[in-house]
């Protein structure tokens, strides 16, 4: 199956999570009362295993968390775009993408005791904000404690953590080695990163990550 | 209502579409056979009001699609974190991130005739490797026939389409001032031009785009 090609062990564990505290947000789906899909993307923090996100915007999809419900999370970084003729001259079947994306299954809860909400939002602020220049949230802070009250903030308990990193995992040599090499040469931003995970996944070389 | 705020008007619908031919990838949302949220990245064609997607990665979700079920598909970029002390020396509050934001609502088809294939797919084409370099992908070329066969092209024929342009409409004078001036020091690759975005939807300068 081409599915488990590309996805992960569970002993990459470490790889996705470093994954999840690098990027800055990802697009939560949620189902509406009514049975309709909901993607919204948020910024989030990943903190002691949960994923956490707040803001008015959650306002709006508070009637479809109350219930406990179902929800997914998923986040992605596009790393290269491969054109076609890396690897064949005339047909334009080969071209595709490579990517990481994480997808997180799991329960929500709305955040009501104020210090998880202190730890939720100086979790997403030492993420976003890792120069400091702020006040640390503290519940116990008088400044921070009645704007503690006034944000929703919601808590996903992972059910399923799912890894997908896609870089030619299926590739025959030869096509794998043309795309390393055009994308060596071509050298956009993320190129020369993308040619090591290529060969860090290769399942010919494909050995637990230290 | 904050929601309206960064909500856009329907004449800037040529804006949201720039916006949709500009991303190469989204997150489609569907709802699984138990109510379960389904959230997936995927490459996507955004060409005569309808938006295209394929791939084996759609086979999984098949299932979730044949019904002819409501869909959602959301497309993001993030332009630049706001760190809250550009704009308040003491509290972590103002911290925030602009971004521009797509969700088209819409009716999911899986798409049969080998000539709408064929446009999709071109359609992906152009937009992934504008630089050419293959052979035109042509329902009636012998060489693409039978590989359209072969690949599962879904349509999504939007019902609504929102955009949310978020560059901090809501600010006042002040604050906002010392945001752009925040941005254009600090100079990161987004920040000029999200300086840019925030003039020119600022509610005071706002006015039909040309």
């Amino acid at each position: 199956m081409r599915r488990q090609e590309f996805q992960m062990q569970q002993e990459q564990e470490e790889e996705i999570t470093s994954f999840l505290e690098e990027m800055s947000f990802g697009f939560l789906g949620l189902v509406d009362e009514d049975g309709t899909p909901i993607v919204t993307p948020l910024n989030y923090a990943y903190a002691g295993g949960k994923l956490y996100f707040h803001g008015s915007r959650i306002g709006e999809k508070m009637t479809a968390l109350r219930g406990g419900s179902k929800t997914t999370f998923a986040v992605a970084k596009e790393y290269a775009v491969i054109p076609s003729y890396f690897s064949d001259p005339l047909m334009a079947c080969p071209a595709t993408s490579y990517f990481k994306s994480v997808r997180i299954d799991g329960e929500a809860f709305i955040v009501d005791d104020p210090r998880e909400k202190a730890f939720a939002l100086e979790a997403l602020m030492r993420k976003l904000q890792p120069e400091g220049g702020y006040k640390p949230i503290d519940a116990d802070d008088s400044d921070y404690a009645s704007r503690l009250k006034g944000v929703a903030v919601v808590r996903i308990d992972p059910v399923n953590v799912i890894g997908k990193f896609k870089f030619g995992q299926n590739l025959k040599p030869q096509p794998r080695h043309a795309i390393e090499n055009g994308l060596l040469e071509r050298a956009n931003e993320y190129d020369a990163e993308t040619v090591e995970l290529m060969r860090r996944y290769c399942p010919a070389h494909q050995q637990p990550f230290d």
